[in-house]
């Protein structure tokens, strides 16, 4: 008799709830997207779906209907009726007996939470401490998949540093991104904002873009170029631009304080800024 | 109200299932394992778990009793009662709200499945195709992870191709394994069998090993050492070695016809030399 085992429980393998059959789960064989709300109004939402349908398409999962993941998020949104929410959701390949290749009628199974957005107010006045973490990720970061236990292994690490994020460095020596957020450098002086350029080894993340397009606003150019640690350690500002906290000081970078170890001038700017835009964008919404 | 939405059908948070918030799903967030019974005897059994806990040890899950997951497989496959089985199982950190870090405190979760292997006869006897893909995994495939999306892609470019299998190449040119078995050269003349060394690049195959502990009985030296496309398209045989097959035959590599397209001699020496070595494991278990 084919079965399975749940914990320490047998069934036969036609009882099992489809949930365990996961593609999601076998495989990682999927991608998600987190998107937040401010004041009642889902941020960047058409940027969010834009990127789930690259994902979805690179990894050839072709039938997802995403107007139909627009409503789903829409009506999930207005019934949990949460101010700041943060909306996690993801679409996975489908449900099968495991097998690599995955059939090519399957169902994608989708899954969505909203839940409240613990308030990062202490982080965004005081700032965080982050350390490095050898970037052994796959060579599609620019995926938003399921496949995170890097990721994973690497916050770890940062909780037992006492860090709040793992900053990835890769086989050059060179910053890619953290562990689930953009990084940023300030160079004061010469008012220039530096972070690396998109490509396969970092996500293009939805803040990092909105950052980019707000930096003129406070007197920042930005310079799209890999920066490495010894650089970081030096920087007048560091920050991390991530959905759930939009910007966030770095104040400590591998143990060493960054420059007077308090958020930074532009830092705030920028993070004025951002609310500025998002009250910009809530007001033009419909 | 903090929910979730499953397919298109919204529930309150805390009644949603919890296999839905399994860090497996999240994260890919566990290891896994597949073993085979030969006529009513599991193979290698040891072998496994003690990989599975090598794997669990390297991503940090501690808490997982490795005798309590041999009983828990042995309990299942004699339920089962399938002589020639295919035993899967995989381990996950737990289950709570996604978060990357994840609770030191987690209970990990188990899951296993027992099913019908299929009758790989004709595959074993007339060979098979394969051809290449880049080797874009992680920089640790020496851990059994869930986290299997480029093998999953690999796979499904090699069905498009026809093929049974994928080969990894990676960035120097060197082949490092199959998306799901190891790959193994032969050189006649020479009596060498030729399979890259283990490392963080690849999964330390039991199959390989056993593979590699026969060789001798047919007269083949075994040389450790990578290998490039090319020497492959001109290699006298090569095979795959996975759990669920043993021994297949590669008689097509990326479009070009391995030899005479055929099973080669030591090949076949190898299938038959295994299965000597599983009665003879079988005989001698208790």
């Amino acid at each position: 008799m084919e079965l399975a085992m749940i914990q320490g429980k047998i069934m036969p393998l036609d009882q099992v709830d489809p949930s365990w059959l996961d593609r999601g789960t076998y495989f990682g064989d999927g991608v998600y997207e987190v998107i937040r709300s401010y004041d009642g109004k889902l941020f960047a939402l058409d940027d969010h779906l834009s990127r789930l349908k690259r994902s979805l398409e690179a990894i050839d999962i072709m039938s997802v209907n995403i107007d139909q993941v627009r409503r789903r998020v829409k009506t999930a949104y207005k019934t949990a009726n949460i101010a700041n929410a943060k909306v996690y959701l993801h679409v996975t390949r489908g449900t099968e007996i495991r097998d690599h290749t995955g059939g090519d009628d399957l169902k994608p199974n989708f899954f969505l939470t909203v839940t409240n957005l613990p308030d990062h107010s202490d982080q965004k006045t005081n700032g965080i401490a982050v350390c490095t973490y050898p970037d052994i990720r796959w060579k599609r970061c620019d995926i938003k998949s399921l496949n995170l236990l890097p990721n994973v292994l690497a916050k770890r690490e940062a909780a037992r540093q006492d860090c709040e994020e793992a900053i990835f460095i890769d086989d050059n020596g060179d910053i890619t991104e953290g562990a689930g957020s953009a990084f940023f450098m300030v160079l004061a002086q010469e008012k220039k904002l530096v972070t690396r350029p998109l490509g396969p080894q970092i996500l293009d993340s939805i803040t990092r873009k909105v950052v980019i397009e707000i930096a003129p606003k406070v007197g920042l150019t930005v310079l799209e170029k890999a920066l490495t640690p010894w650089q970081a350690d030096w920087a007048d500002e560091l920050f991390l631009a991530v959905t759930t906290k939009d910007i966030v000081p770095v104040t400590h970078f591998d143990g060493e304080v960054i420059a007077d170890g308090k958020s930074g001038k532009y830092t705030k700017l920028l993070i004025e800024e951002f609310q500025k835009e998002v009250r910009n964008r809530n007001t033009t919404a419909h």
